[in-house]
């Protein structure tokens, strides 16, 4: 296998960690895995590390590092703290009423999303495109919130890949499963902003709520998949 | 002014700040504020440190430390983010069901709080009783969720005495007033605890986000008194 | 005993059916009614017309009238009803915000309140003053919600006079307790106020939520307890 | 033009006023409307009782019927309504547990939505069917939540054929648009369906409020659109 910079190594890490290729509690060490990898141990090291920023490893306490045993309900419960602290954004931002620059923005990513789903398939670049277009609704409506408090809570949960909006897990092989789902996430987008741009805060409180449990994944399904890829925005990968 | 132990001078540097004695901007040196107290350094050192944790002073980046422009958008935005978390908490808590251990701990606190209320005025014991009564009301309910991730973000907003649940500001001039207003939120503690016991989920949310603005406080009332006090859990006093 | 007019005699047969001296499934005649009673026929009648109205007796297909089967779960489930119809109306209100006049009229409610409670005990007149001054901020409300279509879907159920705000049960022996539920109400009162002038829909909504179960009484309490009085709007005594 | 039935006449007058073809005020009287039909007296005098009912038209004191003023504000109130009400079903219902019956009533109506959204576009059928499986769907529901106070409250609100659920606007010239919005509602059912049996009242009721929304038609857009048609319960044509 030819395996290219850094970006290469972390993604068919995690990969490997989230289809359970390698099994929770397994130990990794950098010669092994660099060996393994046709690398140098240097990408292996920087791959480990954020690695466990993201949750997926944990450091041991004199060296090397442990696949960690992720379950659905540690997701489940970040999924969930995420939908009510977005959702408070959500109703914040509808009661003070957006900016005419958030407004516009907001606009500009249902648009973007409005082509992404135009003909009825997702490529790759569709897929990629999806993340960082979502990533920018869900950081307009932080911001528009003005409660600088709501993005410090939601810092210690954004690790888990599955559970935050900077990364998205997404199966190809079964791509019009997958069509639908998202296409549902854009439709929920919508009634977010009909709702902010009407002032209904309760409403848009419960859209963003719901709206995370739509981005949920099933882990056991990514478990058994062997097709499933995780998109993360640009600047992260 | 005599003045016995580190508790002492957090006390009184707390309440100075609270009260705008010391004003938001000012800054402060450890000699000084050791001299003016008639105190050694370290005690005072130590009341820095701890002021700093709890956001009332900013670190300053060569030596010495300043008083927070603290304003009433702080504490309301992150009482707004305690709600919700507080709120998902108590949900979650409705729909799994409590323990009976948990449920023992609950009519615990209720009852403590009836006996609080009882003879229609609060002494001081009293509200030092109520803070940790309060506490473990919160924590017990925290621990029901079953969720760890919300308690990883109440962490980032734990710091302000005036939104976290550790702390209670409570000014023994207005007596009266401030006794209706805990009696209140005692009295929605057994609305929560009708709600967790009947398994109504939704209902037990919207009474728990409610609830963090029952204890929100007009800081500019704080500030204008020169009677209000700090209250604290004995063990972080 | 002495019985003068017609709203002594629907006053007295209401708690006669209430506190369980009428069993469920007794069947009332007006002869004997108005012997035992010491009145004419013409009062009874009209009584009987009126508790059929108000869902405490049902009429036969041929002659007389039969108390009806109450139970907990009638009346919780028409408070339920009441409680999301108003918290409705209350988010609407929140959203379009209030005209001066209904604020106003809002804090005419509060201050009434106010002097009501202000001698930690409540006389009849206070509670007669209540059930007035509790109906007003109710209908202002509903008002303020520029939706008629939510007074229509209040209406089916508005003759429970235990799920109704027309209506108060109230137990003079258990005075101290009953204050305190009273005191709770009005102090939501002041909640919802101040999330209507603050333009918080959702914090609107789910407060009219929960002060409709505040307002809830332990239908076996009032049947075993001999001295519940239920007050009415002086309007439909 | 051939009109058979009372059904036909009672359809095509519907859309004569949905569309704007008859003027809001405007005044129908029987003998002129059944002569430019070609069809008797018999089945307008049925048709235009039955549109009364619905809340099109409004009977004049003396003699015929006046074309309503409807306007998307009535449309609202009433979508509004109807979101609280059904929301709380849902709720009640997730917090009872659904019995097996419902369960598998619930499961055949998503099954059947899959059947009708299957090949990518709805024919005509395919919309009559939608309608029948989705009042079936909100039927279950309201029955699961055992509160026949909600059926009641429902009642008033149920003539308007944009604001209930025993009837559908869909304009088939636009069929791509209306596809999206109706498999929205689809996937709507399906999270609906997850939070009954997960025992999620809260988002249960969350959801249904937004699922009134999603059904909600521009009214404007009806009005404009030559070929807007009203589907019906078959049971009620």
């Amino acid at each position: 296998m030819l395996v290219t910079g850094k970006h290469a190594v972390i993604s068919i890490l995690r990969n490997k960690i989230l289809s359970g290729d390698f099994a929770p509690g397994e130990r990794l060490a950098e010669i092994p895995t660099a060996e393994a990898l046709g690398v140098s141990r240097t990408p292996v090291r920087i791959a480990f590390r954020q690695l466990a920023q993201e949750g997926l490893l944990t450091k041991l306490p004199r060296r090397g590092y442990q696949v960690r045993h992720l379950n659905q309900e540690d997701i489940n419960g970040s999924v969930e703290v995420r939908g009510v602290l977005e959702g408070l954004a959500a109703r914040l931002a509808a009661e003070k009423g957006l900016s005419e620059a958030h407004q516009a923005q907001l606009a500009e990513c249902l648009h973007e999303g409005d082509e992404i789903f135009a003909d009825g398939e997702l490529t790759d670049d569709d897929v990629q495109r999806y993340v960082e277009m979502n990533n920018t609704f869900h950081s307009v409506i932080l911001e528009a919130s003005c409660n600088p408090a709501i993005a410090a809570a939601l810092q210690p949960n954004e690790f888990l890949p599955m559970a935050s909006v900077s990364a998205m897990v997404f199966d190809p092989k079964d791509s019009a499963r997958e069509y639908r789902r998202l296409l549902y996430a854009h439709q929920q987008h919508y009634a977010v902003v009909d709702a902010l741009l009407n002032r209904q805060g309760a409403r848009a409180e419960a859209l963003m709520k719901e709206h995370a449990h739509a981005a949920l994944v099933r882990f056991d399904a990514v478990r058994d998949s062997s097709s499933v890829k995780v998109y993360r925005l640009a600047g992260q990968k």
